[in-house]
């Protein structure tokens, strides 16, 4: 067993002990390891309720239930790689520009020493320098995208930097691998027919959620997922595309949603794909209601560090 | 675009300003109006916990989030009618007779200037006067009732006016065409095989959560409910329908029920039948949780919204 | 109609009088009655968030909604049995081994008065006792075991007898048919693959919840349970079984659960077995939301109450 | 010690058994006790929030903490007087006239049995026919009040029996010795000056929040209640005296109150006076926040109990 | 009566309409009223816990519960003024530059009409632009503040503009009349002994929790207030400076603070003064506890609204 | 500044980064610093509703808030003393004996290495082994108890030791000063009035809620307290001492008692006195509400940290 293992719950009791994602050791040197899970508490780019710079330390706190074998998968992810707790990048709450900047840095610097960013957010602002940091690597990537909304606004306010406008920007810098990437989850309203516009043109694969509950439902977007073979893939992941019964702890509700199920046989049908990088985002606390969104988020981070590639 | 459109959001947060339906204009002149949202805080008709009274208040805050188009209908209902927020209807608390009269009163003075009552109540006493300015403009309509619950007992500790008993008056008074009418999400005990009777007497078509979770589930029903032609319809909401999980804010909440995917999807399925009037019932805010049903019922009243024929 | 009924709701509303179970009498003498409702109020066996001792005095609150007719199963089960709350069983929160023993002598008792025993505990040890005065009056019992987790670790911190031992200390005693019984619901992640071993070397049917939400879900299950004949059976079931969606209320919540709706349909599969105990097990009330876990609890004891076979 | 004592702690732990009044025994027979506890879970004359319905059940089971002896006032009041849990007495929800007499009918039928009501409500409007039927047994009684607000409005919404009129029409029916009679604990706002009159003119003795915090506070209040001799008293206790923060869970708190602190010695200050009836009202659970009202409820009661007069 | 006075409750009940604050009229016609309470749901400027923005909202709704009339002052403030719900000012969540302009724009003009701003924000940032206002109109102003912290840091993450700092700029700006300013209810842990440096320097008059637990308390206090004579005042409350018991919807909670009733009596110990305008900053809804927050910083605006000076 | 100190608030927000006690490093070699903060996660010896052994990890987050410097005592602890976070000691929840030994082990460690422990519990039985290594060093100590109660029961269900019985063992086996120790906040009932004999026999100096709320209250208190000169003292601190209203989040509330601003002046008093070390038990955060237990809890322990002796 690797040294970087969560504390073991038959010596040390789950609810003892700092809370640190998923009871791993904590690690600031990106050498020693393949995985760095690694919080981002920011939410100045939200616009309705804020909160979301609490979720890293919430989803520690709710992580602690965590097992490490996933028996449908079969897989110990911990044994599979080097994961630890990277601690939080700290981004100033008082200029998204300087934030984002922060994040390109501390995400680049992951990336360059060869580890796969498991990102836990903060508002969805977050997504766009960890792309910038991708790009910057990998050049464009596939964006796999959960989420009840677009996120392709060309602004909020006079600001073109916000957790609505972030895939537009994402796009527009060439950024995205826009004919591979997929938008998964979309429903509720938008301002007009126009909102979408700016997906068909660029040809993202939009799947809503009455797509997703017809018949085959997920089953049938896993096998779709499979056709993107060795292409790069960012895969970010808004809570909120699922139903607030499930995930009440967001910022911008919509009901409607996917339920936990299904989320975690979406995640699970990325299995083989080049996943160079993962985000959680959304997650609002203060909003949750017995940690159960948390709890949620942690178990869906879970699922991704499952279907990471193995490093070599 | 007409002048009853909710604020831009993209010039003025949604959480900001007075509170109205979906951040719609306040109109109290009926002539100037296609559709009234109208709130009537009544909950003395209530056999176990109370609060629906609060419903209207806390529904105004949660809609802030409706944005106005819906791309599944293709269709933005605030330019389709003029809708507005039209206030509440005052019932006395203490009489339930005097409430009747007024919420009465009211709906027909909306009936008669051509205005269709999209109602948010309060508890499910407020269906029967409104069933009367129905009867007393239309004559009889179908009227489909989405409920956990039958509400056709015939009186509660000797009154006949609550809210288990209104459906039971509303047919007894010659409101309801029973063999055009529905009564959808039916589940729980009842006290007797007996229950039914009245149901099955007047040819009501009951629809238990056994069925609608069945095979073709809310496809099935939405095909017969087609078949309405242009019969006109009154749709009561009762939100307890739908299961605790997804409205926990209810007074007499009951497991086992619909999703709030299939909610809307039955909702959607109404569309182009000559609706007459709606109403959302028995949110009980104080037994919320987060807000998540209320911001349920302000969707699925932005729901009705879009299948409501256009005024011509 | 027999004597031991639930207060007429509609003579003495709901939410009045001391809250028994159900609304029913109070009864000590076994003789007296078929079926006992009886809390065990008890959680010194937890390994994470302890709390299920408030548990019996919380579903007693919330089960005050619970009315007397099964419609779907067409049977009012206090009319087919009588049922009473014959309160708590008394256990040292300070010693397992003297709960455990005070636990086995009550059942025991109720058991040799030919009364079926509904137990709402208290953690899952509690079913360690019961089933062992299961065995003394029946010999081996088949279990169905509706969990989302397989509860046969050897140890926990040196203790053999914890919520997540319970059941491998009922094979190793000889008081379960393995080879008969079910373990339902079962997901999340766990150690390791060997954590499989105990339940497949004793050939336990494991039924994930993956295969649950497959094609024929709860249906094919329910057919299967038929194939039970004439076994003697005891249900031990886990409210975590449930999503906490539906059921946050609960120890070690797991995400991706089953629904309300599918474990209703799961309960109601049982009909026609001789099932000779129940438990619901972990509902901890300070970590539920609105009571809706509760509440859930209690209409999933009713629907117990519906498929236990009548006495001759 | 007498059979009516509550459940022995030390054998059956507090969270444990059917939530009954301070663990008290059940009694129906007002011949065989001195003091009954009984619950009127009653809010149809709540002007504000409802929900006081529920106080009666919470309040039992938050009364589970009280032990018996109280170390100040050297008494044991469960040695002192025969005390039972009575029950709820049951108040039509639709009719607040009905209401009014059967709950007068039952506090008669408890004088006249020579026992001491000790009343759980409920909302404020139980006081009026409580105080007809002291007045049926006694004559006209003093009243000590705690309150944030008069209660002597003339009617609300045309209705002359509600929380905010019952103590007008206990005096205008001749009930009342005002000028032996208190009012304590007012603030917050009124409609106008004139609000003031009704007591002026009857010589209630007005203590305002700013006369208690004075100089002598409590102390120089208990020292006037000892004028009272032997009077007949009534004390009618509304939670909302209290400051939300000690008391949040209420139908309409008002800020600035007293603390929980102030409101013991103020009870414990009535001690020696001829108390021939209590009530606790307005504790709204849905409000509450962790139970803390209704435990200090259930504590104020216990103090209550400390200084009923002995019966001989 | 004027025109701008609330809703009758006696005729509308008080959870019903729409809800304003206070139940007044909106007006955005500064022409017509002597005071506008101004909502400004702003948070950006905050360091911990974020959601200010949502105050206005729920003190709006919480304000219901407001009546008219004052005993103690012996005022009804809305027949003194004519005072109104003017709306909430659109401050641009993503520029706090942006946002501090507006916020001098629209209170500039509200000064201009003659009108008092009353402001219930929103974070403390928004207190600079305020006092700008007030500069350009009156010259400086003693400041009379309220709040747990000082308020006084230069920068915070490079930024000089949030709500730590706005203190420290609003007297670089000139825009306070130091040696007449006050700050109150200072406790907590700061820094260094230097954190203080920058209020000794220029005079303020610090009044720590314990001075004001001391001996004569708000009494003491009081007096010296009115030695300000006719200086222009203006009061900046910062619900922090209020212990978590009463006040626990707040960003940066401190304990061991005043309760409510201190902190009416300092209010009202203003009377007599020039006050030009006030706010009431910090309330954080999300954190809020049974809308206690909301409700206390709703009566503490209701008795700023009976201390304003009338307009002649 | 030496190396162990909270992470500057101006360089990485509050929110952000691994939730140590205080952002303080975490070191668990205790050589290197002078005084441990010490998590003991256990609660398996309440007697009513358990949750206690959640608080260091609820704590360590709210924990965040606490900035270094305190202005009234003019210290900084964290300059005075190397302070860190010596993380959680395991417990075992099965067994108390096991866990009173391995407490017991893992505090001698701490004293024999010279480190003051500054405990975080767990339930009022962590205590016991605590005085055990106590003596073990140092002989009998001087303890000061904040408690509503007086924890000398002899044994609870047959056990004797629990959070009711742990003092009267410490004073049994010899580890108490008996007649330089404080019980401090005593209220609320008792069994009997021999209840209190124990700790009359043994000279104990109790301190009821009343004496405390007299005249000189804390005041005269803190006199007393200067008398144990160099007596060497331990504090224990269960936060039950302080109002539900104050510290809801706790197992046995009750109401009545000192409010936050008297618990920092007691502590505060303590300064000067040779303590030997610090614990803070029962909080219990699955009954806080929104923080405000742990909240306060966290800033007791800072305000110990600022009155224990430095190091020489």
């Amino acid at each position: 067993m690797n040294e970087y293992y969560p504390t073991d719950s038959l010596k040390s009791p789950r609810y003892s002990g700092i809370p640190t994602f998923m009871r791993l050791p904590v690690e600031d040197d990106p050498s020693k390891i393949d995985v760095a899970i690694v919080g981002i508490p920011f939410d100045s780019g939200v616009t309705y309720r804020p909160g979301a710079r609490m979720a890293p330390r919430d989803i520690r706190v709710q992580s602690a239930l965590i097992r490490p074998y996933n028996p449908v998968l079969k897989v110990d992810p911990f044994k599979l790689h080097r994961v630890a707790d990277f601690g939080d990048i700290v981004a100033n709450p008082f200029s998204i520009e300087d934030a984002l900047q922060a994040i390109h840095r501390a995400i680049s610097e992951l990336l360059h020493s060869g580890v796969t960013p498991v990102i836990v957010g903060g508002d969805h602002t977050i997504t766009l320098p960890t792309l910038r940091a991708m790009h910057e690597v990998y050049g464009p990537v596939a964006v796999v995208h959960f989420d009840a909304h677009l996120d392709t606004w060309d602004s909020y306010f006079g600001s073109r930097y916000t957790h609505g406008t972030w895939f537009r920007r994402a796009v527009d810098e060439g950024l995205v691998m826009t004919d591979r990437s997929y938008q998964i989850g979309l429903r509720g309203q938008v301002y007009s027919e126009e909102d979408f516009d700016f997906s068909l043109r660029n040809g993202f694969r939009m799947v809503t959620i009455e797509e997703l509950k017809e018949n085959r439902g997920a089953k049938g977007l896993v096998e779709q997922f499979q056709a993107l073979g060795d292409t790069r893939v960012y895969v970010s992941f808004d809570i909120d595309c699922i139903d607030p019964a499930f995930a009440p702890g967001t910022g911008t509700p919509q009901i409607g949603g996917m339920d936990s199920f299904e989320a975690v046989q979406l995640i699970r049908g990325l299995k083989g794909l080049d996943i160079v990088g993962v985000d959680m985002v959304e997650v609002s606390p203060s909003y949750d209601s017995g940690g159960i969104t948390s709890l949620l988020a942690a178990n869906l981070l879970y699922e991704f560090l499952c279907v990471l590639p193995a490093k070599k």
